[in-house]
């Protein structure tokens, strides 16, 4: 009953095994070998267009070099309250924009609005250098509850942003559960709704380490070469990034990873609405749950070995109340989740329940 | 009618006289002079303690240079959603402490309360090194919405802060209006409170250009002349700061020019509040006034030549609300306002609403 | 002919095994797993004492996060002019200190020697805040020129430094190779011998991506972890370092990798002291040869498929001369150098001379 | 007998009468006042073009500030080994360059030569982005030897920089004393040479703290008013800068002051010069000499009041040799040094060698 992150598993044997394949050749390092081409090939095929696309190890390397490259030291990066790039990330993007802020503007909400932009621009003072300068809006795909823009949703920030002169930066760590959710394709979810640059994360669905920033806007990726090396993340052995991106990419491999997370949640989300005493908070459209439950169940099901982790409350709309003998869960699935343990989990709560 | 900002003026007298006299001495630099000397023990004396106290030329520079050594790079500073820290100093906090992070808490009420920190820690995630950690407070005195953190109010705050890990920095712009209008000592309104460090501003109230960062707690200024230096703010004529501070304290005179110009508040609110159709927003409590008139009335002011500024309106309390053609003024009273700008100002006003 | 880096190979069987086998588990993420763990263990085994040792993806962040550790940002940090953290790191040693200063001192020579160090000290300004306060030294081994220092000799740096305030970083990127040439322990060659903070290197000789910032001194690693993390360091699925480095260490098998290089070198130095016309730089004590070598003989090898670089000419002593018409050749070994390339390039070099 | 620095004056009375002058207005802040404004446009025709100019108060910020608009943080500034920004500004150009690094190129000389910069360029590596590369060239004059670059050296430093890409910088603290120095204008000292960008300082030659940021080449001052905000140098009283700025150049004041500093200087180097047992190190260009003494006759100067002080060892040519008695001290006029007080050293000196 692993439901506490889509981080803690492997690489998926498909990813896996193209890193072995790859393991046994000579190649040049530091990206300048095939693994590495045949992956930003695949990732223009898959995006229907050119693109320029740096292989990183982490999420957090990847959303803060892109936002380095979009923004300057003193300008400002509008976001969500609960961004991972703001709760989840230390001072990072501080770090690599050399001192840039990052401005909440969803006040509770689980996804931002144009209305949110809106409000931001009509109230912000302008008065340079004094104030800070917004020149970058980041968004989250799969957003931090869960929840997954539309491609129109999408546009309608990108043209409040763009009016205002901001650059759209997605962070994409869960992309994948995102299109699986859509009906719609890699190109519409991004670039075709206006955003600039995508860091498309592998590691959560089905690989070890692989995030890829994607510049659809060539003209942002002029430093990220410079910017990557300073940051210690250009790996020497360059194919170990390349490899799992093409096992990630081949038949649509990553699509079907996600797919198959997103149904566990779904149908484990079907489940739970079924108990009462449980309150799904937001709607379930990828592979993450967010369940207010009585403390008791909490420990019960722990101590049967289930795994998920007390969430941030600040995270929660402000109409939400938590009672004092209630905890706010995060439950996500992944594409090793088995129907078996979302059972297992269902007849814990149920056994519960019925003791009460 | 010049109610603009307090830093539209010169040097008082007194002050530029001391600068002048230290003109023509010959003496070592980088303050290693007798009027530095001498101004340092003069602080001793009007907080009654020991301290260490270094200058610099501006408040940017003063509260930057501050939290660096209040912080890491990773901390996170909580302050008022309007602290000049946040609102009007750029990134120079994020510069100069390498990246750490303000976090607004008080919710768009005119001063932070104990409260507001308790909210902060009961929902704040403590996930390190995923999360950032607030190591320090920053409080203004007088606040930025003019109003005035009493010693209880201020000790209060340091409590919850200390009892959380915090240490406690004031941004003292503008404390010698604070001083001026409580009745209390400097020391009762700073260390004697729990304040850490103060930034004392001496500019917006008699200097040309001279700020003291101000620490009580002689731990945290370790790194201070390190950081000052290579933030380019080591004056090599250090009398420059020494000269106007020693004629900024002799006899009062920072108290005096600091009630000057909280009287001249105080009394050009009452005419103000006479006028039914105009809202004084927080009550006047130092040399600030925050006003909210019809814009027909801000532009007859100001072709007769009165000068005030537009103020940010995300600086109001959430339940104030201002219609379409009114406006939200800050107007700022110095130690060189006379009686007669503020009696022809309220004389336009008069005259505006008798036309209506 | 592969000698172009010993990171242009994939990982050793042994070591993508075990990678192999940890991919399957289940485990919690950001190094809270068995296999780091583990791995950490085996290292305080190997180096026979307690210490704290991070993970992280390169050779770049490891160095520049060790440092970032020793310093602050107004120190500087001595090195040798051709080390990899001033050559071929980009800035990223200003980056991760947040602006402290790297400062060569070797003037040319293979490797620093404590008369560099006191020479150092006898001539620098020592006028805080205006002079930049050195405050640790780097040592890089095996050296930039392929030289190994002896514990001797270390011992002899640090104790040097020591009598400064600095304490010792080993940028230990080939320590493996070192430890294969010298007959001594790992402990010998590092913590015995006055290093405080050693970066372990797996990468070039047998993981894939696998370095190790061993803090020999415990003090120095209290920030590790949230500058690790700021950094975009701290990999989601900890066990891919954790992995590596348990099934290189495993048997002794790193030394064997180490040792097998080393003995490829030995040997092709000693095929190449065959040919007049070639010069080698230096002794060859690890894997790397540096060969000066007629420029028409480097197109005919390279011609013939050899993999070698053009080495930066700023790193040879200024004793040594180079003609027009000669190029300063590095070539590497690693742990799978075949005799028979070696044999293949020496063929070619003399078929190369046979036919002036 | 203050021979110490020329940052231990005051301000010449002129300056400071107009500093008094412009206290008495009202003005609004940060730079937006008629003194600013007048400063500026004297600045134009004193350089004959037209320039961007921005004032700080110390050389430090003005020169970290104008390099970082003219370097990205992965480049590097080539510089002499002794130069002011390397040796005495702490890490200052690191802080706001986000971490770019200075290479020294000099060698010892007392200026830097086209061949340094050929040499450099000549040997350093371009395998971006491992290594740095040099975008700007920063040149001091006077320089720190107190010698003065003429036009024609200026412009072939230039040449060669621009040929490979670089900017120029010029240190101009001592611009004034170097202006002086040579039958040339300002313009051909600085943009008709080539110089993008000067700092020209005021303060040791008469002001109390005012230095400019003048951008010849206005494309890289883009930037500089977010850069001088976030560095908390941008003053509210601007009037500070602008005032002592037009004071200073009224008349041509600045020009007479250092004409001044630099005929003392002339007049002490001859008589300097007539004692066998005293070496002057370096031709006296400016206001600066350097003195190899016997360390008895320092104490016996200093003991008998005078002031100069012990310099970097560092800073001399390799072929100038110290003997263990001997002590490398630097003497600065400046426009208060009185012939009387050139005198009293001198007798102290022939005193000292008579008694021997």
């Amino acid at each position: 009953m692993y439901f506490g992150s889509d981080n803690q598993t492997g690489a998926s044997p498909q990813v896996l095994d193209m890193l072995t394949v790859a393991n046994n050749e000579y190649t040049h390092g530091y990206g300048d070998d095939r693994w590495t081409n045949q992956a930003i090939e695949a990732l223009k095929t898959l995006f229907e267009c050119d693109l320029e696309a740096y292989f990183v190890a982490t999420g957090t390397a990847a959303n803060s070099l892109a936002l380095s490259c979009m923004v300057q030291p003193w300008d400002a990066i509008l976001c969500h309250d609960s961004a991972h790039i703001i709760l989840d990330e230390s001072t990072a993007p501080e770090l690599f924009t050399g001192g840039a802020r990052m401005v909440p503007i969803s006040n509770g909400e689980g996804k931002i609005s144009p209305q949110h932009l809106k409000d931001y621009f009509q109230t912000i003072g302008t008065d340079y250098p004094h104030n800070v300068r917004a020149t970058a809006l980041s968004i989250t795909q799969a957003s931090e509850s869960g929840l997954v823009y539309t491609p129109t949703e999408i546009s309608a920030l990108s043209a409040v942003a763009k009016d205002n002169g901001l650059s759209v930066h997605m962070d994409g760590a869960r992309f994948s559960n995102a299109v699986a959710s859509q009906q719609c394709t890699p190109a519409e979810l991004s670039w075709k709704a206006g955003v600039d640059v995508l860091c498309l994360g592998a590691t959560k669905c089905g690989a070890l380490c692989a995030e890829v920033v994607i510049f659809f806007n060539k003209e942002l990726a002029a430093t990220f070469t410079h910017r990557r090396k300073r940051g210690g993340h250009l790996l020497s052995k360059g194919r170990v990034f390349g490899a799992q991106m093409v096992g990630w990419l081949q038949d649509d491999h990553w699509l079907d990873l996600a797919q198959y997370a997103n149904t566990q949640a779904t149908q484990l989300a079907k489940q739970i609405a079924t108990f009462d005493r449980l309150q799904l908070v937001w709607p379930v459209e990828s592979n993450e749950l967010f369940v207010i439950m009585p403390k008791g169940l909490a420990v019960h099901l722990q101590d049967a070995g289930a795994e998920f982790y007390d969430w941030y409350v600040t995270t929660l709309p402000p109409n939400i109340l938590i009672d004092e003998d209630e905890m706010f869960a995060r439950l996500v699935t992944s594409f090793v989740t088995q129907d078996s343990q979302c059972e297992a989990f269902c007849e814990l709560i149920h056994d519960y329940f019925a003791a009460q």
